[in-house]
């Protein structure tokens, strides 16, 4: 049989035969993302990766990624789909270790638009110190989807027997924390999006947390929240929190950080930044003895040198998040109803 | 403030609120996927899992699913979905146990229809013996996908620390095994797609392969290779076993299990079964010493029932897969060069 004409990487697009599971995509998966994410479990050419595991509780999440446009300032879908799982995992006070990712690729995608999002998600797990270990590969006709899709699953390992952080524990009289300024993402994406040019540009602060985590669960193990505020920004995430633990929260205004000129933004933009996407942000919920010590740890860590006490947990049956402004006044912040930001991550 | 109008599941729609993170998205992932997949990680309302894990190596993988129709004789989006994923894990010699979910949506995509496919996951999951403990909802702007995309990924534990399954361990004098007969999921999707009506309807045998290999592994923990023939079909599947392990392959047309009504609709359509895809198969290759042990183990089980010896892997550095014909003859069975059931999982 004649040999396989070689991808071409310059001119070539996926076609259905990509994913059709025969030569074709055997030449894609191996050319395009195992030679990119380059590890022992994928090499092995198996449908699923057998690996070691640490003894230690199993950490579990999936993120589907769909942003538009691909690419923005400070990152890409790629870099996006290693680090919104890597974070999640990290949230759940893990320490992330191994992802899979499936692709979902409309038929005519650039397959050196495809290469270079494989190698920045390449990059993006090399940093955070995971592999991506297994995937999946398909391909829709010209129509049934927008470019591409790449939805990741992370698992991670808890080995730290005291660590118990999940959002239903944060108690009245417990202190607030993020570590930076809130809103870069979710501008970042609109400003591409709609071709602004800012005086400063706004970079997304899309980044992967579980170095800075894992420094703060070492310091202050007691820590009872950790969660990151994507979609719906710091007041959805905030929301939530109060409703899973049954607790109010007051967050000070004046504390809450964000970068000067993201502030400009949203005022042009109508945007409030407590209900901006952040891709490189957590808010940790621990009690107050242990807030200076977590607020130090974070704030030692490059991705917490911004780091601030935002607020506290308050005992409110209605399950209040309220906002003490620099007035000394208070409002509530709601869940966004309705969509502000489709499509930013 | 207002409470929020109950999900109407009767006529209403997935908006793109359901994925802005906010309320309307915590409304949806609490009335229809927790409702449906109820389990104590999920309930805790984290976007990560927290779960226990027995001493093992782990193996992981993932699969999207974008099969249209959406239903069809047999199964549907949801049952496949959980499916696929269970047995790639299954393939691997592993003990499937828990399962993460990323949902693509389209806006406009009827909460009745999403409803009941949750079900379905819920339902194969249950049966399969698995927890479905994470998820991720996104909802794109109508046209931007093709109605619903479902990721899932899986975990699983090897306990038995005999077991060494991969597709490079095939030796010259193996023997390989099917569960049974090819082709029904393939020829079920095509006839819903077409609107052809069989006189005897041709069901997929989208089922869990975990029970079966549970059986199969205790019996002959030996076991090579095990692979189930998905997208590409046993020709797909054979060829990339061949590939990995550096072998050839003698398969004998006569051995190989096709239902009278598969190979007639087959004729029908100008397929050959050998290329059409199943979801409920699996191909194990074994030492030959080990061969009538692991066929009776195979028998024994349900979904094994059909099962059979259909040929030898041969030492052949071309790593051909040959048919030896009814009358004598061999040709070779190739992969499959393009796309010959576009979106068939």
């Amino acid at each position: 049989m004649p040999p396989h004409p070689p991808l071409d990487l310059t001119k070539g697009t996926v076609e259905m035969a990509h994913g059709a599971g025969g030569r074709a995509m055997a030449q894609l998966v191996r050319d395009v993302f195992v030679a990119a994410f380059d590890n022992a479990a994928l090499r092995r050419g198996d449908d699923q990766a057998t690996v070691a595991m640490p003894k230690g509780r199993l950490v579990m999440t999936t993120d589907g990624h769909v942003v538009t446009p691909r690419a923005f300032p400070g990152g890409d879908i790629g870099s996006l789909a290693v680090h919104g799982t890597v974070n999640d995992v990290a949230m759940g006070g893990a320490v992330p270790l191994y992802l899979t990712a499936g692709f979902i690729i409309e038929e005519g995608f650039a397959l050196g638009e495809l290469a270079w999002i494989a190698g920045s998600m390449a990059r993006a797990a090399r940093d955070a110190g995971v592999s991506i270990v297994t995937g999946d590969t398909k391909v829709v006709e010209r129509g049934a989807c927008d470019g591409l899709f790449i939805t990741t699953a992370g698992v991670g390992v808890i080995t730290d027997d005291r660590l118990d952080i999940s959002g239903d524990r944060a108690r009245p009289g417990d202190v607030l924390l993020i570590n930076g300024p809130i809103g870069d993402h979710g501008v970042a994406i609109l400003s591409k999006r709609e071709n602004l040019a800012f005086e400063t540009p706004i970079h997304s602060d899309s980044a992967p947390l579980n170095g800075l985590v894992a420094a703060m669960v070492a310091a202050a193990p007691g820590i009872r929240v950790l969660r990151d505020p994507t979609r719906g920004g710091l007041a959805a995430t905030l929301n939530e929190i109060a409703h899973q633990s049954g607790v109010g929260m007051v967050v000070r205004e004046a504390d809450v950080p964000v970068r000067e000129e993201v502030r400009n933004a949203c005022e042009l933009l109508g945007l409030d930044p407590l209900t901006v996407a952040n891709e490189g942000k957590l808010v940790a919920i621990c009690p107050p003895e242990d807030a200076k010590t977590l607020l130090a740890a974070m704030r030692a860590h490059p991705l917490g040198e911004a780091a601030a006490i935002i607020g506290t947990v308050t005992d409110d049956p209605d399950r209040f998040v309220q906002m003490e402004t620099a007035f000394g006044g208070r409002r509530i912040i709601d869940w966004l109803a309705g969509e502000q930001l489709p499509r930013i991550c």
